[in-house]
């Protein structure tokens, strides 16, 4: 593959660098978010690749995503360490060698400056670049980022924590970007709950062949079934939205009600936006899921504005004395904590102690330890086992068993979406179909 | 390179396939978690690669990972779906076709079976496999795993789901494995709370050379400095963990009271052990972190053994109705809901409501808005500013302010990490320093 340096962007490869990614220490976040953003620029990742802090590979690595890609953006590996090998890397890659940039120098100095502390001496490093490449500003920490070309290709190298990484792609990178102009890729996601995906694929039948133009996949998370929709090529946008809007509104007639969201949206903004929509408020109460439900409302930038609180009854006593749970509830020979009964009086207490419109509540077994063996006509209760209440002022609540597939999280993480999505179907004004993994009633 | 099958598997390759990876619609996880459990087997990951689904491009990586590493595992595109080649992918990298697996067919239908519904036509596809490769089963859900040989080279492909990724790699791969008996790989992780990376590194000093043996590498996120050990070669395993050992006491000697931990330690596990000694119980209260720090306690399996459970107050009546403080504190001209003030208020609240030995409140303002504007005397507080607050049974509270970097989710991260900091030097019986990112007292 020739490039002509200053052709348009078409194909991006991304490139994370690090011992701590390939140890499987830490989970790189860097790659998705960057062929998200450059998606939306009209710019198609073909590949990510990770490779450990080691010179040779990253170089390697280098250069061969130049030849795959007309676009190379790196994280990673600018700290100011003995094992931060991004500039000799990309130095190699360029057939280059490191001269120190005076500009950069005086901004790793006024970094440390700002904060009242002198520069120590293993900064100074991080003020070298290719002797043909450029020093990116750094505004968010103390690692320049660089730009060279490899093979003609142009290459970005930011740094890796994203706090740093995403503000220097926005006001460093962006900018010189030069997605084809001829070319449109446009995408859309439409996100479900309470139907399989085997059976949401049945319903979009041949709209899923790999041959559609929109083409139409499908991937499933924790109950959630995304519809994803992609347009690719040579179109004018307007054509290539028609075609998507074509293609949605045969999905929406397939799937109908199951369908919550596109796009950005998630479960809790999605509920979020219907209560304030509709003026009311929202309590949560939580056992099992100890505070996931209510982190994952409060996730979302303006939830104050419908969601009041919630309480993390963890401790059977704490069930009691903050939410008023009638001990008789929670001790033998009652149903116990884990029971309909329980999760009914959680959500019913959270109503009244917050004075909310809404309240959810979730009480379970998210293990590995805590299954309840049978006992005198009580079916024994499997770690995966959770009960959901929804409940609303001047109604009776929803309450319904489930048992969740997966390790701890995954049980903790199907049961705060279940909850919400109840809640969903309710503030919708659709009635709630039996869910996926709901084993009564 | 050339592979003779059969000899010890040393360095992998690990592959994810889809495009709503490339996209950047879904995060990987799963690359990660199986490079950590090959090295806990001492077989090291020297890439991870990841491509759309693309028959050509799945195909063609194949067949370069089997080139670099004499292990490769692929995880994604084996379900039902016309989006999913991983089927087709492998047996082109094999130079082979597909045939109908009987056992496999059949597992896949005892899925559904077992699910009291009938298999739907498309799934039928799954029990594919390369004429000359396996069929893995699948327990966890209706995607078998594939195994065939590609240039010599082992290749696994399982399910991209990790509820089924996991237990098929433990079950179907893992008793496949042929780690190098004279070789070793060995790792460790010392975690700090309270000290810079490059504070860190300066007082590592030489340590952190690339000649060193064992390899010593930082990693940093939201305060936590991660400060990483790796011993590779020839040697017996005794002889590697004396090199550790010799390794892990030096930075000790350097690093001191900031470490918290090791290995698979973090903040919440360390902080609910320390309280489990004492046979000591925590409640925590939280304002804008919302729940993350209650849920961040309960991922840990046998919380409930310490945790008691927490309050959510996100909304000012919460607050005040549900952990009692004075709504004087709250309205102007009182110091707010984000102050030292309200911080201490919750905190006390929360011993007391929850009769817990110790206490941890935050209040703040994760943005991206609620600034508060300066007035009459008293500073303005821009967001990431943020008061926390730990309170212990007859004892004064600490309470102390900090302004936090990063978005939304960094700052809610920072605030209830330095909170389980603070009271883990407390409990550990150590004076809590000046931590990262406090302004005041």
């Amino acid at each position: 593959m020739t490039h002509v340096h200053g052709g348009p962007h078409l194909r991006a490869a991304i490139l994370a660098v690090g011992d701590e990614l390939t140890l499987g220490q830490t989970a790189d976040t860097n790659s998705a978010w960057l062929a998200h953003r450059l998606h939306q620029l009209g710019i198609l990742a073909v590949e990510f690749n990770t490779v450990p802090d080691n010179l040779a590979r990253h170089s390697a690595a280098l250069r061969r995503l130049a030849d795959v890609a007309d676009l190379v953006i790196g994280t990673g590996g600018l700290g100011p360490t003995a094992d931060d090998l991004t500039r000799p890397a990309l130095a190699q890659a360029m057939d280059d060698h490191l001269v120190e940039d005076m500009v950069a120098l005086a901004q790793v100095e006024a970094f440390f400056a700002a904060r009242g502390r002198p520069m120590p001496d293993i900064n100074r490093a991080q003020a070298q670049r290719p002797s043909r490449g450029r020093s990116l500003a750094n505004l968010h920490g103390t690692a320049p980022g660089l730009w060279g070309i490899v093979n003609g290709v142009d290459v970005f190298c930011l740094p890796g924590p994203p706090g740093e990484m995403k503000p220097m792609f926005e006001q460093q990178v962006v900018p010189r970007l030069r997605p084809d102009p001829g070319r449109v890729v446009r995408t859309r996601a439409l996100h479900c709950f309470g139907i399989g995906e085997s059976d949401a694929a049945t319903r979009l039948g041949a709209m899923m062949a790999r041959t559609s133009m929109p083409l139409v996949g499908t991937t499933a998370s924790a109950g959630v079934v995304s519809v994803r929709l992609r347009f690719e090529g040579p179109a004018t946008p307007a054509d290539a939205d028609a075609a998507l809007d074509l293609t949605e509104r045969d999905i929406r007639t397939r799937l109908g009600e199951f369908i919550f969201g596109q796009d950005e949206d998630r479960l809790p903004s999605v509920v979020l936006a219907l209560l304030r929509t509709r003026g009311e408020t929202l309590a949560c109460v939580e056992s099992c899921s100890g505070g996931l439900l209510a982190s994952m409302l409060t996730d979302i930038p303006g939830s104050s504005s419908a969601f009041l609180g919630g309480i993390v009854a963890y401790a059977n006593p704490a069930k009691s004395a903050l939410v008023g749970v009638d001990p008789h509830i929670l001790e033998i020979p009652g149903p116990g904590a884990v029971s309909a009964e329980c999760a009914a009086a959680l959500a019913l207490g959270g109503l009244e102690r917050l004075r909310a419109d809404h309240a959810l509540a979730i009480t379970g077994i998210a293990g590995p330890d805590g299954a309840v063996p049978a006992r005198d006509g009580v079916p024994a209760k499997p770690v995966g086992t959770v009960f959901i209440a929804r409940a609303a002022r001047d109604q009776p609540a929803d309450v319904r068993r489930f048992e969740f597939p997966g390790d701890r999280a995954a049980v903790r993480r199907w049961s705060a979406l279940t909850a919400l999505a109840m809640l969903r179907f309710h503030l919708a004004g659709l009635p709630t179909p039996k869910l996926l993994r709901q084993v009564s009633p």
